[in-house]
């Protein structure tokens, strides 16, 4: 596609020179963190194989909702790298502009640029952000926050809130994990340094705050009374549809999508919202192959839902991107069959084995054999597979190696990789067709926020001009570019 | 894509509910043989580096001409696996239907299905295949052969030539390697066991016979006098630019394409051309990774120079999607940048260890250090790197393992892998957004033909039809299943 650009303040703000012929009252984007061009195809051959009961020799394969909403591809490069880190491509698909992996919304300078939910926002706009993983992590952080790295989470946390953020509250509806960045220092677990209470905070800013699965489902679905950091991490969906204690991306997205609609339903303006799947990536970095494979069917299932919910509401389009490949999978020998039967993740095994192993190594051998095994697809396997997860580097790299094996696919990485990823979009009826024209081909990650921008007649530029007259008054609540990041188990850094 | 079912001498035809909206006369359709998401990027970024002079930490990425004509995705198993071999998928992207691994336009019970080329020639459209493989071989003959098993190339080279084809002569133009499949067993190098002159048969067709690269130049270009199996077998491109004694892929494309139209403008029937970029595959297949990336660049070029002409040619589209993806390639830390002086194919460095390495070890490692490694770009590398290519199990494994090392790309297999290929469409002006909309989404790769018919106005059932007429009354011409196949370098057979 073709760019022109602009200068404002100093740096290159992108244009796309291609106007949308589509116009939409709201706009859907979903994220598959980490959905790679194999992703789908181990997805769609689970579910298909499983079905129909057939094998990888006479293959009876049938569509998932998001395969026929393929429209085009993006490249993912950041500023600093080949291979983009959620922060750096999120500025890109959320603000348009490249900057450096780490950047949330700010510039290889360290200018905030305006991103497409707060031109929204400013725009009369409802607005909202979903996520599995914690609320203020790079993907959705990079929709209502600026900040010079992406593990100033608490930092991101008070603008998500609108509690520090320049433009105030820019956001109005959160769902998703990560609560310990909204909790003073005071509370047990807290990710703060200070005694800031952000859940507090919320209330008094007429957020309903919901802590527990049980709240969730009695949540008044009113807009302004809804909005919630939920529990400390949110669980893969492969352990979660065990317990049900939490609920599913399918369940937040219905729930942000019926608030924000009710909300908006009789005025001219309606909503932006941004969804992510963002466990895909999680089991890319653990080259967990079932987990990955049910990550990305419950994408699937969300997208087919909110298909649904646009033939009813021909008003609203979906775009939907990954911000990158994460693991490097390629499907050299792929059979689905060892799959099916995993019922956990690697790391719930993992914390299995960590937590609950007998003394003893015979004993613990037999823990591994009778009670964690079967979890994993791999009751019955021999003496020397058995031998071979021993000595892994941990059982759970074990389980994830066999298991990948034995269903043929290959994983390249525990980390990113730069290959394009694919657009999908989706609109009702005639409108479908202009959308799938006007995005066709390949693009930059930039682009692709200036062509929603177009769609709801907003004005990003705009945001980004408020946004640097208030960092010049006084830049502090952009942080520190060099800040001590908190590698937890997720959070591979590239 | 939604389908419904027709039955024809008892298989099953499938045909597109989807209408083409477009409507053409001249279809081009490209193969790039083995091509995947990755191959792309790894294209791309090798040439945006070396011309912007930048690097991986802060990358200035230019498109390529086949980055825009993205539009939708492919799905590729084959009747018989999840990963399918070239001919299984080439006759379901040339006659719309599922088969075996090894199957030439043949049905799982062995009955021919007629191609959209042989559909067009019967249709009064000109028709031509050109391959940088052996014309013989299992992209091109699924359009204009019958059989049982790839491996029967003198059956395809006789139905090729309409020798044996129970419809008569189906391709007006032939461009590409495997002469050795058309000379009689009584010349050197034959690769028949009979006396069969295929050569002399084709000149008493009124083909032009051209084998060497001074006939091509001097072609008289009118049809009916162009036709010819080239070489022995092609060079790769990364080899053949260095001594230009055979054509490039663009020089055939280039003929193929002015020869067709020359013969076709006056009238109101034009032409369908398959051009297949056969040695991505090989490339692919040698995990060899400069020669992939320069096969992938040959063919973006080819794309080039046909977008250029259907701009000039209204009444042209151009389709394009890979058979499947080979080598399981993965970008897990690309830097093209080693790649940039390598000069000569993982293979062309084999042939010449193999034929010219002199005598003795120390002689022989100087030779390999001096005389191999500068064209493989790989000058000055240490004394423990040359030990690990002496030492691998072929110093061309040894060398390919280095330079995707160095450049940071990863092989998962030798053979092919199961992942979805990218749909690429152009057409001129108005059309191509028609085109964009008809083509989006996720396909199987039986359809792609039937949207073809569609645009062209033809009638491949009709074609099948007189087909199997011929084999109930005569089906020796089909040849055997099981076939031993002559397992040479690059025949991987999955």
């Amino acid at each position: 596609m073709h760019v022109l650009s602009t200068l404002i303040a100093g740096t290159a703000l992108l244009q796309t020179a291609v106007a949308a012929t589509v116009q939409a009252k709201n706009v859907i984007y979903i994220v598959p963190d980490g959905y790679g061009p194999a992703s789908q195809n181990m997805a769609r051959d689970l579910v298909s194989l499983v079905e129909s009961g057939t094998t990888g020799s006479n293959p009876q394969i049938r569509e998932l909702a998001v395969d026929d909403l393929a429209i085009g591809r993006v490249r993912t490069h950041s500023a600093s790298s080949m291979i983009t880190d959620s922060a750096a491509s999120g500025t890109a698909f959320a603000a348009g502009h490249k900057s450096y992996n780490g950047a949330i919304s700010v510039t290889p300078e360290g200018l905030p640029v305006g991103s497409i939910l707060e031109a929204a926002k400013l725009g009369g706009l409802k607005t909202g952000l979903v996520s599995t993983t914690s609320i203020s992590d790079a993907t959705p952080a990079v929709y209502a926050a600026h900040v010079a790295n992406r593990g100033s989470q608490p930092l991101i946390a008070e603008q998500e809130l609108g509690y520090s953020h320049p433009l105030g509250r820019m956001v109005d509806l959160l769902l998703g994990g990560g609560r310990c960045n909204f909790s003073p220092n005071t509370t047990e677990g807290s990710c703060r340094s200070d005694d800031l209470d952000l859940l507090e905070y919320a209330e008094e800013q007429d957020f309903t705050v919901v802590t527990t699965r049980k709240e969730f489902n009695d949540l008044d679905k009113g807009l302004g009374r809804t909005g919630l950091p939920l529990l400390g991490s949110m669980r893969y969906e492969i352990d979660r549809r065990v317990v049900q204690d939490e609920p599913s991306l399918l369940e937040m997205s219905q729930t942000a999508i019926n608030t924000l609609h009710r909300a908006t339903r009789r005025g001219r303006k309606g909503f932006f919202l941004m969804i992510e799947a963002a466990r895909i990536d999680h089991g890319g970095h653990d080259n967990d192959p079932a987990n990955h494979a049910v990550e990305t069917i419950m994408y699937n299932d969300v997208i087919a839902w909110v298909r649904e919910w646009i033939d009813k509401h021909p008003d609203t389009i979906l775009l939907s991107a990954a911000d990158h490949e994460t693991g490097g999978l390629t499907l050299n020998g792929y059979d689905p069959l060892p799959l099916r039967d995993v019922t956990h993740s690697r790391a719930f095994l993992q914390e299995m084995w960590d937590g609950e192993r007998p003394e003893g190594s015979e004993a613990q051998r037999e823990f591994l054999v009778s009670e964690i095994l079967p979890l994993a697809g791999l009751a019955g396997i021999s003496d020397d597979e058995v031998d071979g997860i021993l000595n892994a580097s941990s059982i759970g790299s074990g389980i994830a190696a066999l298991l990948s094996s034995r269903a043929g696919v290959d994983w390249s990485t525990g980390g990113h990789t730069s290959v394009d990823v694919t657009l999908h979009g989706y609109a009702a009826g005639r409108k479908r067709r202009a959308l799938q024209a006007d995005l066709a081909g390949g693009w930059d990650n930039t682009e692709i926020p200036r062509y929603i921008e177009d769609v709801l007649g907003l004005d990003m530029d705009g945001v980004t001009r408020r946004l640097r007259k208030a960092a010049e008054e006084d830049g502090s609540w952009l942080g520190e570019r060099s800040v001590k990041r908190d590698l937890g188990e997720h959070d591979h850094y590239h």
